[in-house]
Parts: structure tokens; C-alpha cells; sequence
């Protein structure tokens, strides 16, 4: 899975250059930049070796930091992923998870086509044992912090043995990412008591009140702003619908600010007057500063980023991802799923 | 259904006084302002006596426009609704629904256990022939207006044929109340395309095409708020997640102002300045003016509100009530739902 060792602590992340809607310039910017914060890092910067060196010379790379991979093709961001990874074994996706799957890097990171980066990762690279399907995870700012929101990768018509896989994931990513011991684990629901819920719901409680998570119950669509659990457990499809419902709240907001605006110059005064106390007073929502969103449950460390990600969230995903290279994250993970299983099993041998 | 004749056109709104967290007060505040504006609506109080009583001496309500009927029980905000139902016969909220089987009113509001509410009407009142699901609807505002929601009422597990029947009595709600001629009609997924989503959305796809609605395929949780369609059609298990999820984001924000507040005195101050500005540009999100939301497929007019109901509220729903009545909304939905399953029908022959 990793050829670093740990008397030379290199950590080698592959970068998807051309991932992204300003790839390669933001993927670029941001990779080298995370380089200027730690130092033992080494990039590939996988693409269209021109292009990438165009960037290289803008800004005077330091050759020592990065290698680049020529992958010729690139997979749009609308294309249909499967298809397309067949289609085009040569593009910087494909390319870049054959370095993870070959051994020759630590982490991969993209910001272009999300479905793409999923199937490469986990035909590619491989599921851990007893992952089913990966997930992705995503953070939403609340009142107490943070919550993880698992699985938001639009997998959808999950079983509840995929929920608790998520749950075992999420836990240990959540656990040794911000350092929470035992962070509590709620199931999102239509009602706190247990009776309330689907199919789905209702079976998965069963699963996850016989694990070893310090699972709390249901929580509702209110919870996860109010940061009642530290991780939220859903279906992708819900998790999906929620996650770009919450990204279109700025708009609508902005959108009732540029209308009241409109009402008198006095208004219009005011609100541009307050606008940056209130970007500042919004910051933490702001997706930049947690760079891009992790996929577990594959044989190696995946990040996925926005499509319109910045060179600041490009290089926060670089760094996040070195962190979860240095913390084992993989291993832990197949660990827990392995110890989840046994505990499992025993309780239905009870 | 309804006992107003064409020559006398009294409306006669049954609200539940002991329902919402502010009751009997709200309640009544608020179903005696609706009367200063439409003073063809004849109140039904349901409630204990003495307690409406107290309500109405302190603001000398005018005697013509209101009847007490004694109702001794309140149902709970957390009581199981079915079991609370069978076990408080006299309960405000079932006398209520008793009066609209009856014929002896025509429309019935209520603040209370929303559960109980949606239980009573379905098994006291009756659902319209073709209907195995009544749907509550939400309005969310938008960049365009609103986007009305269907279902929010947490009926989970819904068949491809229960969000039919969803949008056919969405599209008449939407079309007579708003005054949109063909609304526009979403199915909420997780891609654009329809091949995007989980099994029921696929299914639901097949039944919504064949239908005469003018629906417009599959919508993402970003076009809500962005407004794209005039409805968005979901399971009740999401809706009710996404509802819940959206009344709680403006609670962060006062979080994140009020944590950014402490940062400077400055801050401070131009938070303070600002404070009405954005409560006055925020004001379309505020529920108050939608009063409460629509429980369709049952044989009355029935509008749920919110447990926090203003008098303001309150006061917006009997009005509503009294318009879905005089728009004869029940038997626009029986006559559409009886057409739409004959379209249903026809195409599965041919």
C-alpha cells in the first residue's frame, strides 16, 4: 500500500493536475503550496506534461518536490465515469490510481470527476477486506464544530451492513483526524426514538447497538447543525441531497441580500458596509479550509475535492492527505472493520 | 365534506385551541386576527372551555364570529399520535376532526402533535378514494419564490404510486393556490439524469411520465433553493430530514455571528447595526407568513403548523384554510386523482 519507510518519513502524494474546473493551475498552486507548509512531501503531478510545466515555470517550482507523470487524457467532469476510466486508461485519473495500486505513492488526491475518482480508487486500487463499498464522508460546520456526514458519495439503496461499515470507518477517521476518543455516532432519521425511522434505519440500529461504537440512537435533519453527534450515518442517496442542498444556502442568502439591497441606498449602504464582517462571521462554513472530502474503505488514501476547488483547498487536500498517511489511517480502518465483524459474528453465536 | 352553501358563503373553520406550544393563547390570538380580515369565517374553538374563555374576555372578542365546543383532553406534542387518539377520545384535536366528518365544518387547523393531527383526519375524516398515502407539503423559499415540497409528513417507504398520487395533488395545490397554470415538477434525486437515483426514484420516473404532469425529471438537493421546479417530490423520510435540516440553518447563523460578535468590540457594534437589515432581508424565509402546511388526500381541508406557532401564524393558516376551501381543493384532488389513474391505466393497456 505505501513504500515509504519510516527511517526516511517521504510521504509521495499523487496529484490529479488536470482535475478540476481550473485545472491545472489550481491543482498546481495548490500542491506546491503545500509543500512550502511540510517539506516531506514529494508530489506527482499526473497530466499533460506541457501544461503542467507551463505552471511549474509561472511560479519557479522547486525541482526537487515534484516529478511529473504524463497522462495524456482527461475524464470531464460530466463524463460517465465507468465508461469513461475503460475509455481512457491513459487519463490523469486512471494514471494516477495505478501509482497508488502500483506501490509507487502514499496518497491520491483529485478535484475532478468524483464518480471517476471512486471507481479508479476502488477498481484500481482495491476495497479493503470486508468493505463493500466505500464511502465518502464530508464535514459540516455546526454550532459545536464539526460533524462528519457519512456516506454523501451517492451510494445509494444501502443495506444496513453498508451503514455499519460506515459507521466503523467513520469512526476511526474521525477518531484520529481530530483526535476525538470515542466520538458518538448518530443515525439520521425522522424521530429520536428508535421506532422512528425506515426500513433501513430501523435494521441498521439493530447492527450498530451490537457494535462497539458509542452509538446514541437516531438524530434528526436538525441535529447535525446543532453538532448533536460528532459523525451522522446515512444512504448516499440522502447524504448526496443533503450535502448540495446545504452548499446552495450562501446563494439563496446572497440572493436575499442583492434583492433587500435593492429597497433603498440607505440598505444598500448597510449591507455593503457589513458584507465582510459577515464572510468573516461565515468562514467556518467555508469549504476551502477542509479541502476536499475523504474516501474510505479502499486500499489506499483517496480525497476527492470540489470541482471548483481553490489552490488553498487543493493544498489543504495535500496535506490532509499526508496526515492520513502518517496516522495509518488504511490500516487502522481495515483493523476496526476486521474487529466489527468478530464482534458481530459473536453476538449472533450468542 | 362541507356544509356552506353558494347563497351564504360562511366558512366554517374548526381550530384546535389547545394545540402548539403557545396554546390556548396563540391559538385563539391568532384565529380571531384571521377574522378582522375575512369576516365570513366562523370559528369553532375546540378546547377546555374555561381556559378559551379566559383567552377571549382579554381581548373582548366579538361573540358573533365564534362557538366554544368543549373538548377536556389535550394531546401531548410527544404523545404516539394512534394511541393517544384511542385513549383521548374527547381530545381537542379528535373532536376537532370529528366536527369536519361530521359535516359540521369545513375546515380544521391545528398547531398540535402533528402526528396525531395527520392520524385523526385520515381515520376520523377519511382519505379521498384512490389516495393510500396522505402528503404534507412544505414551502421552501427560493431564488424564484417557493418550492413546495411533497412529502415532509415522514410517511417513509413510499411506493413508486404513492409519490405519484404526491405530485397529481401537489400540482393542484400549487396551480390553485399560487396561480401557476402547469407547475413545473422535480423528483428529488441525487443526478440529473435519469438513470441517476435509487430504486424508487427509477421507478417513480416510469409513472411520472407516463403521467399528464408537467414533470421535468430528476432535480438535485441544490435546485430547492436555486428554485428549478415549482414542486419537488420526495419520500416523506427525506423530506422530513431536509425540512428539518433547513429550519435549523438559521440558528447557526446567529451562532456564527454572535461567536464572530465576541472577536471585537467593533465587530461587535457592526453586528448590533446590521442586526435588523438581515432580519428584514432574511423575512421570506420566515414561516410565519406561510402559517402552516397542507395535509392533502384526506376528505376536509386540514393545515398543520408548527408547535411554535405565532399568533401571526396561526392567524395565516385559518386564512389558508378558508381559501382551500373556497377553491373546493378536496374535490379538485378526487377529480384529479381519478383522472390520473385513468391515464395510468390507458397506458398500461395500450
Amino acid at each position: 500500500m505505501s513504500n515509504s519507510d519510516k527511517s526516511n518519513p517521504v510521504c509521495k502524494i499523487v496529484v490529479d493536475a488536470m482535475g478540476g474546473d481550473f485545472a491545472p493551475r489550481n491543482a498546481i498552486l495548490g500542491a506546491i503550496d503545500a509543500v512550502k507548509v511540510d517539506n516531506s512531501i514529494r508530489l506527482l503531478l499526473v497530466g499533460r506534461t506541457d501544461e503542467i510545466k507551463g505552471i511549474l515555470s509561472e511560479i519557479n517550482a522547486d525541482t526537487a518536490y515534484y516529478k511529473i507523470i504524463d497522462a495524456p487524457d482527461v475524464i470531464d467532469m460530466n463524463e460517465n465515469p465507468v465508461v469513461a476510466l475503460k475509455s481512457k486508461p491513459n487519463s490523469s485519473i486512471a494514471v494516477s490510481a495505478k501509482l497508488i495500486a502500483g506501490g509507487n505513492a502514499d496518497a491520491f488526491i483529485s478535484a475532478g470527476n468524483t464518480g471517476a475518482v471512486v471507481a479508479s480508487s476502488t477498481l484500481l486500487i482495491g476495497r479493503i477486506k470486508g468493505v463493500e463499498r466505500p464511502t465518502i464522508g464530508t464535514f459540516i460546520p455546526n454550532q459545536k464544530g464539526i460533524c462528519t456526514l457519512f456516506d454523501v458519495g451517492a451510494f445509494v439503496d444501502s443495506k444496513p451492513q453498508h451503514l455499519l461499515s460506515y459507521a466503523v470507518m467513520a469512526n476511526i477517521y474521525v477518531k484520529e483526524i481530530y483526535g476525538i476518543n470515542s466520538p458518538t455516532i448518530g443515525l439520521l432519521s425522522v424521530g429520536e426514538e428508535s421506532e422512528k425511522g425506515n426500513k433501513l434505519t430501523k435494521d441498521t440500529t439493530e447492527l450498530l447497538k451490537k457494535s462497539n461504537l458509542n452509538f446514541v440512537g437516531n438524530v434528526e435533519g436538525r441535529d447535525i447543525l446543532k453538532g448533536t453527534t460528532n459523525i451522522v450515518i446515512c444512504d448516499g442517496f440522502i447524504g448526496n441531497i443533503l450535502l448540495k442542498f446545504g452548499e446552495s444556502v450562501p446563494g439563496l442568502m446572497k440572493h436575499l441580500l442583492t434583492q433587500h439591497a435593492k429597497k433603498s441606498l440607505f440598505e444598500k449602504i448597510k449591507i455593503g458596509l457589513f458584507k465582510n464582517t459577515l464572510k468573516e462571521a461565515l468562514r467556518p462554513l467555508d469549504y476551502q479550509g477542509y479541502g476536499g472530502v475523504p474516501l474510505l474503505g479502499v486500499k489506499g488514501v483517496t480525497i476527492i475535492g470540489h470541482g471548483s476547488s481553490t489552490p488553498l483547498a487543493i493544498k489543504n487536500m495535500v496535506l490532509r492527505a499526508k496526515e492520513m498517511h502518517d496516522k495509518e489511517l488504511v490500516n487502522k480502518i481495515a483493523f476496526s472493520l476486521n474487529q466489527s465483524q468478530e464482534k458481530i459474528t459473536e453476538s449472533k453465536d450468542e
